[in-house]
């Protein structure tokens, strides 16, 4: 029998305490799995004395997070304190300069420093893990890692931020505004007091900084993602969306595209027939597309307790299975640095809502800008008034909404056209512009 | 840079091709991902003179598949060649023996030598692999064995065999009887001659007795799986489904009560609410439900060459990158003999359908039938008359069907009911059963 691993876990907010609750829930079945114990001999949080529901009375409390990874006593680092820099990433870089193995849930540190890290962890032979950093619960990274390895990925995307899809699944079930929805989620406690990680997209896009590294053989480029978060979806969006037969989802999406990397985050409308848009509330799910084994999809719960915690501890079995490997599925060498894609030259559907006065002409002026910039029109619905509807926008009270479909195009040629009803004195609001997502 | 994983490769079907040609198609990605090429260095097959499409010139051809573990070029043996016993296991038994991974893709070997070969692996220090062998391109042996391995599970089901999600679909989408669809189906190559493995469950079942193994941390336990096929499914039950809610698909699904291991391969109900319910055609798709993950849901391409070859290729990339670990997820020793479950003791919702003379009185005989064997009733369609319905059965013209949902009753009861009814002189057919898959 081999001895029992040894754990420091850092941090012992919601996440951490559900790491030693599962440690201490399931440690025959763990003994087993891994054909030894796991148990955690230090901890260490700001606040010693709050009760969190677990047992910590056989660990060894330290008081400087750092500290841990010196200690005789852990074989293996659990980083649960977040934050790209500061104490986590000081001790992530003492734990693996100690030649010992490194676990953590920290997308933003990862999507910062990943590289740096694993090239670190490659150095002294030991683990960099972080399958709970992406879609939580969901074994994603290690099925990208190791289950689809032998596949050229084509593309790989996916709803990667549970707070945004409980949003919108619950504005468009209860036709809510963005504002309303995130007022009452944050009063619950589903969303954070500053939301902006969250609702602008940022969390999504370092998961899917980390997701395209292993994917495409890439060097990490957080940098280069374009970023658009929820806050402009209306529940009005919602409902015409619904009516064509999409539904709305904070889709991040990267792709090699001739050796180079398209990495977007946006509000998105993807079809009904598409699996995607019935993942609803907190879950999350990823695509990957294969060249051999086609599409791959994964689903399962994104956050919370329990998920990231079934995810850590996973990593800590393989660690105790002595399974090393590459953290970004291969060695940093051979990581390819890729150009970034040209986000005007790709094409693909769009969907249109123009706030525009109410009078004769307007459509034939709308069309016709359409038509001169070469965007085509698959589909037309005119609604008015353009007000009420659950929606949070003011407009003028002879307004009336354009929602359009357009016929697969270049991004350039809806840019175009939008900049010129920008000018336009039919045009009331801003336009409002969201991709389809095509993929079959 | 470490030395060419050298493979030796039983069986040149189309999977075994499959791998042939994906190894030459992504070989520099493979060589980053495994940090060592992976070529193979000699192959087995009848017939050798047969165009493959692949090119075997830099392999040589050996003629008994058994003389491969012997040669001093391969690493590393990968068996396509089939069949529970036979050339296979004689092939497998040597490889390990000679202190050589194996990877094979044969469910049928490992439901009934899976556990004798694993325990040779053990013994030998080398890896068993078997990706292939359970839901084709989808990675689930190791989302199971290394992603949820923290997790008590509490279930896993899911559809297992893509011929008969291909069949079921099709009958439900054209209103086609099972022999119409299963001719047309062997007419273009998609089912086999003899489709007896597919259409009666036995090879969903041998997947599932996998699954159950790694999933419980049981000794797999083939020969206590209830199985029962979809030659019973008609049409007209498809379409009664679809009124109710509800789709029909072959579900396997192994579940953990009280020390007991049940497992049942069967056409059932599914509620249109629940991701299986979309899973259509050739594709596959697995629930886990873990104790602290909660569920996760994993779908793709449950066949074909591609998909098996990305499976096959992703347990040599393991294989080259070192990774032997258990095959069944723990040691053997520490596998668990579990009892078997009593069936009549579950509980759950049933779907009858009921051939009966078109009488007054008759609704009320049943209803009193039921009522007495405890059974109550959710809700009721009456149809007539009972033939028809791109149905094959032949009924009396007088005939009408009456179709119930039952509430969540124990299976004793409904089995007491039915028993009952056969008696009955208003029953003119054996009543059609269904159980309904009722984990939200």
């Amino acid at each position: 029998m081999t001895a029992p691993l040894r754990v420091g876990l850092a941090g012992l907010g919601t996440v951490g305490a559900g790491v030693v609750a599962l440690l201490e829930a399931n440690a025959g079945l763990i003994e087993r799995r891994a054909d030894r114990a796991i148990v955690v001999t230090a901890v260490s949080a700001r606040d010693r004395g709050r009760d969190r529901g677990v047992d910590l009375s056989r660990a060894a409390w330290v008081d400087d997070a750092t500290q841990l990874s010196a200690r005789d006593d852990v074989d293996v680092v659990v980083e649960m304190i977040g934050g790209s820099d500061g104490p986590a990433l000081v001790l992530a870089r003492a734990t693996l300069e100690r030649g010992k193995a490194f676990v953590t849930a920290n997308k933003a540190m990862l999507a910062h420093h990943g590289l740096d890290l694993a090239a670190l962890a490659e150095a002294k032979g030991v683990a960099l893990k972080y399958e709970a950093a992406v879609a939580g619960g969901i074994p994603v990274i290690k099925a990208l890692r190791d289950g689809a390895a032998a596949n050229r990925i084509l593309r790989v995307y996916g709803i990667l931020n549970g707070t945004c899809n409980y949003i919108l699944t619950r504005m468009e079930a209860e036709d809510l505004s963005f504002t309303a929805v995130l007022a009452d989620a944050q009063a619950k406690g589903f969303a954070e007091a500053d939301p902006s990680f969250d609702v602008d997209g940022i969390d999504a896009a370092h998961k899917l900084s980390i997701l395209a590294g292993i994917a495409f053989g890439a060097r990490i480029d957080f940098a280069s993602v374009a970023v658009q978060g929820i806050r402009a979806v209306a529940a009005v969006d919602l409902a015409h969306a619904a009516t064509l037969g999409f539904r709305i989802k904070l889709v991040a999406l990267a792709e090699e595209i001739d050796g180079t990397l398209f990495q977007r985050v946006h509000p998105c409308l993807v079809p009904l027939a598409h699996p995607l848009a019935h993942v609803d509330g907190a879950l999350n799910a990823v695509v990957a597309e294969g060249d051999f084994a086609g599409r791959l999809f994964f689903s399962g719960a994104g956050a919370g307790a329990g998920p990231t915690a079934s995810a850590v501890v996973a990593d800590l079995i393989d660690v105790a299975r002595g399974e090393v490997g590459p953290a970004f599925a291969m060695p940093t060498a051979r990581l390819a640095a890729l150009g970034v894609a040209d986000a005007a030259a790709a094409t693909g559907r769009c969907y249109l809502r123009l706030t525009v006065v109410d009078r004769p002409g307007v459509l034939a002026e709308l069309t016709a800008t359409l038509r001169d910039a070469g965007v085509s029109i698959e589909s037309l619905i005119q609604r008015s008034p353009a007000a009420g509807g659950g929606n949070s926008e003011t407009t003028g009270a002879a307004d009336v909404y354009v929602v359009m479909v357009t016929h697969a195009v270049r991004q350039s040629a809806v840019a175009a056209a939008l900049a010129r009803m920008a000018t336009s004195a039919s045009v009331t609001a801003p336009p409002v512009m969201m991709h389809i997502l095509d993929y079959g």
